[in-house]
């Protein structure tokens, strides 16, 4: 099964959120992230105006929440629970990144189903609460400013879960770099239209050329855009044949006169 | 220097917002993660009380933040500019996920100002504002539904950072980017000399700069190398002008016969 997939198997749970809008941002920071199966424990206002304004089109995934009474409750089936944390708690349980934290929990969920699990806004998930999850995950902030919004950590944790699912490797970069004869072409074209137009000289062009090669290495040229290159060299180049020719031709007209 | 002081270099760069609630709301998405130099191009309302209400906390972050009439205004003195896209356009250009782009920011973050820019709520950021970038970063998020917030995309890219900042930077590359204003000094100077070669028509040769633009934005040129390729420009210049100089005279002489 394709990993994204897994994220389907992904809940998040909400504690006892105050606001209503918080749980609207949640929604519409789930959505962009492909997380679809929001959990409320004992909202304080929902459903509500404002949880739908601040939704914004992800309206569909406030209307397929589920209200629960009870934690456990929201937890049932559940495999695996990251709870987030603003403090880095003395109980003893170990605290991940984000980071470390969600690839352990897609994994779990290619199968079963997991939760992230967030607490109110003003004083986070109890240590009752912390105790039902497999793993803690604290989100690294500047420490003195250090009060994310429940959206934003949602956002955040959804992000990490949407990376980690898309795979270890680094995302494809989607420049085609031309062939190196294709490079080395442009490179023996730009000499010779340097000696042209007088900016080479005999005396030792090579450190020049050596420059100018590092400088289109890092650039990684697509032949498209050798063409491009190319066509000015050329351009400039028939520009000043265009001009010989002329001019040879105009002296010829001379002579003959 | 500790790398978390790089944070200090980096400017957070948003073009033409519409909504000043999201002005408010990313000062407070870049201060949780250490951000403090906000740079606003044309807001349409600023200052605002929904900024400030939505800043919640990062006040400080609005009072400092300064006003553009420009995007070069804003990127002045800047050596690295990330742009954001939710596009993964035609044209051959570099996208790269935060992942990637953040650990390349910070480097440039160590001694020099660098950007993160950002587009309006509605249609992102215009093909001209991301040529000035040297990359383009894309937030990945579920295709059905990308539409990130500006102040959730802030978020993400804080968030990055901030984990590259506490992370190992990548092997040191010993490129020192040459400041914005040389590069556009460069651009302007590259179209002029193709116009005067004849390589571009007036007919639109937006699209033509803007790959050019690309091209050497991955390169990452360095002052001495922009002063190298403007010699060349220069050269060319003055050799055309002395060939046409020369091809008017022989006419005249021909006239004359």
């Amino acid at each position: 099964m394709h990993k994204q997939n897994h994220l389907g198997h992904v809940r998040v749970v909400l504690s006892h959120t105050t606001h209503p809008g918080n749980i609207g941002a949640t929604a519409r920071a789930m959505k962009t992230m492909g997380l679809r199966h929001l959990y409320l424990i004992n909202p304080r206002h929902f459903p509500d105006q404002h949880a739908d304004a601040m939704a914004a089109g992800a309206d569909d995934v406030l209307r397929n929440s589920v209200v629960c009474g009870t934690i456990d409750e929201a937890l049932r089936g559940v495999v695996f629970t990251a709870a987030m944390t603003a403090r880095l708690r003395d109980i003893s349980v170990e605290v991940k990144t984000p980071r470390e934290a969600m690839p352990l929990l897609l994994q779990q969920a290619a199968t079963h189903p997991v939760a992230l699990l967030f607490g109110t806004e003003m004083s986070g998930l109890t240590n009752e609460e912390m105790g039902k999850a497999q793993v803690l995950v604290n989100i690294p902030t500047a420490p003195e400013f250090s009060s994310l919004n429940i959206a934003a950590a949602v956002q955040v944790i959804g992000y990490e879960l949407r990376v980690a699912a898309q795979g270890d490797l680094p995302q494809g970069s989607d420049i085609l770099p031309a062939p190196h004869e294709q490079m080395e072409a442009f490179f023996a074209h730009l000499e010779k239209t340097l000696f042209e137009i007088g900016f080479l000289t005999t005396q030792n062009p090579a450190r020049l050329m050596q420059r100018l090669r590092r400088l289109y290495a890092r650039a990684r040229l697509e032949e498209p855009e050798i063409n491009i290159l190319r066509g000015i060299l050329s351009v400039a180049t028939e520009y000043n044949a265009r001009l010989r020719a002329r001019y040879r031709e105009e002296h010829r007209n001379v002579s003959e006169h």
